[in-house]
């Protein structure tokens, strides 16, 4: 993968975090579903804001957060995602841009405004968010530069783009493209609810066109409909080359062929907030496959980049990840 | 005190913190003043904020931080600043309410978008701030609602407000009025640099209508060009009723007649981001004398404010304040 200008690819949703803590009698009141997403409008954005607490803005994004994390390992990110030309489109562009990532999708010049992501952060580290799309919902095929994907080792989708479809077809359109390159597809199925809603075509481009594929526990059982996670690692197995099952404080399993390597999380002093945990677990892995890592270290590197961001508020790293892994890589 | 609707009344800019950590080197090539406040127009902001990191989005401005402080206290403060109806605008207002600050300043159809401040911390804790005002610049007397003024047992006047003309101008008309209603009025001095440019009218001000005064080492040597501390504190005795003189980790110096006490810092675990540590001090303190506490009651109160946001990134409380205090207090 040396010939790669890019390690990997991400196309994802481009949207800022607005973060705040909270409290389970807030969630349920207003009919949001603890530790999942929901998708909101305008209207619905702008009544839950207008009823949470202070809050810190942050760019978010999942697969976004994803390559911020590869930069922030050292290696060579790049992203596709919409945004408008606003305030929080120019945060969102600033962030991924001084952390390292290659992003040049000029900001939209009309329609929806940038899309933002309402955090709630519990006590127990728990985080439930309410998303308004915006611009982000409008991505398409034309958000994707073939070269960037040619020149890429891994095209790394995110699952909660699979909701729109014009986004859909950017998907098979750059995983069509990376293969025909010799790249490979990776694949993060990022909300149960959202396989709900999407499970045949889910499945369809997992047995495709998906090389990498990243779940937690909720979303491979809902995706293979088992009863129990035992049951949905023997579904995904031998249907991509590897699959990364994360399951919070029980570490992740990593299937590939006929083994199943068990890997530990790493500890956390205290756990703060849990957003963008599964995000950097996916960078984390990346990076050790993009070095031609052992499958055991690549999940050694998730869990230790998934634990630096569990330990402080917000998704993306506070602290420069290379110099966290130098031991796992020197 | 009780017949007040409110228990302090801050004027100050109304500004939104891009917060980001840097190091000396960086701060040095920009021009910057380490630990200082440097004013910048669009043009310098936009340049610094292209080459500084990834920032976290934060309401700011430090009398609207120390006014968010006495909510979290569990006091009842109201501010006026000015924003632009634009996206950082309605971030501003949205946190401000939110901690619970009356804050019915309607946002600028016109004119300056929302002021922002850049701020760099470094390893050390330090904070370097570069302010680009914007809409802040053009508070001005209008702005003051008399009868808050008069509803409020303490007027607050942040230092750097004093720059602009028209704000100074807010800044008389608020104290005249806060004293023919029988209110006491309080002033920040804010930055040395600050009193540099306007020394001989700061002295007046202190003289003649300030009854509470906030300085730091620095600010307050300024002030009376002396050649140190102990100096500096003989000249402002008898000036004003109190003087509240902050020396970072050596605690505060209140002196008030022919008295001089001194408070000691509150340990920190480890200091993050010094960022706010002042406006929280005042925070405390004002909350103390609201409440009819000793004079030692009150630094003990600002230090133990103070040292909450000198544990975290930010320049706002992270935890409800009044929990903290609540021995103190009791």
């Amino acid at each position: 993968m040396n010939d790669a200008a890019f390690d990997v690819v991400g196309l994802g949703n481009a949207i800022v975090d607005v973060i705040a803590p909270s409290d389970d009698a807030f969630i349920a009141r207003h009919g949001l579903r603890k530790g999942g997403m929901t998708l909101a409008d305008t209207v619905a954005s702008e009544a839950l804001y207008g009823a949470m607490g202070p809050a810190t803005e942050m760019s978010g994004g999942s697969a976004a957060n994803t390559m911020a994390g590869i930069a922030s390992l050292g290696g060579r990110p790049a992203f596709f995602g919409r945004v408008r030309d606003d305030r929080l489109g120019e945060v969102f562009t600033h962030d991924i841009r001084a952390i390292g990532v290659g992003y040049d999708t000029p900001p939209a010049r009309n329609g929806e405004p940038t899309g933002r992501c309402l955090i709630l952060v519990t006590e127990d580290a728990e985080r439930t968010m309410q998303t308004f799309l915006g611009a982000s919902a409008q991505f398409g095929p034309e958000d994707v530069d073939d070269a960037v994907v040619r020149d890429a080792g891994i095209a790394y989708l995110e699952g909660y783009l699979f909701d729109p479809a014009p986004a859909r077809a950017a998907f098979y359109k750059a995983a069509q493209t990376a293969h025909a390159a010799g790249r490979r597809v990776a694949l993060s199925l990022s909300d149960s609810f959202c396989v709900d809603r999407h499970r045949a075509e889910l499945r369809e481009l997992v047995d495709g066109h998906v090389d990498i594929l990243f779940a937690n526990e909720e979303e491979i059982v809902s995706l293979y409909e088992t009863a129990d996670f035992a049951a949905a690692l023997d579904a995904v197995r031998g249907r991509c080359e590897i699959a990364a099952l994360t399951r919070s404080e029980k570490g992740s399993v990593i299937v590939s062929g006929n083994e199943a390597i068990e890997v530990g999380a790493e500890p956390v002093d205290k756990a703060v907030d849990t957003t963008g945990a599964g995000d950097l677990y996916a960078a984390g892995f990346l990076h050790g496959v993009s070095h031609g890592r052992s499958l055991t270290e690549c999940g050694r590197l998730g869990s230790i980049c998934a634990a630096e961001v569990i330990g402080h508020f917000g998704a993306r790293p506070a602290v420069p990840l290379k110099d966290l892994v130098a031991e796992e890589t020197g």
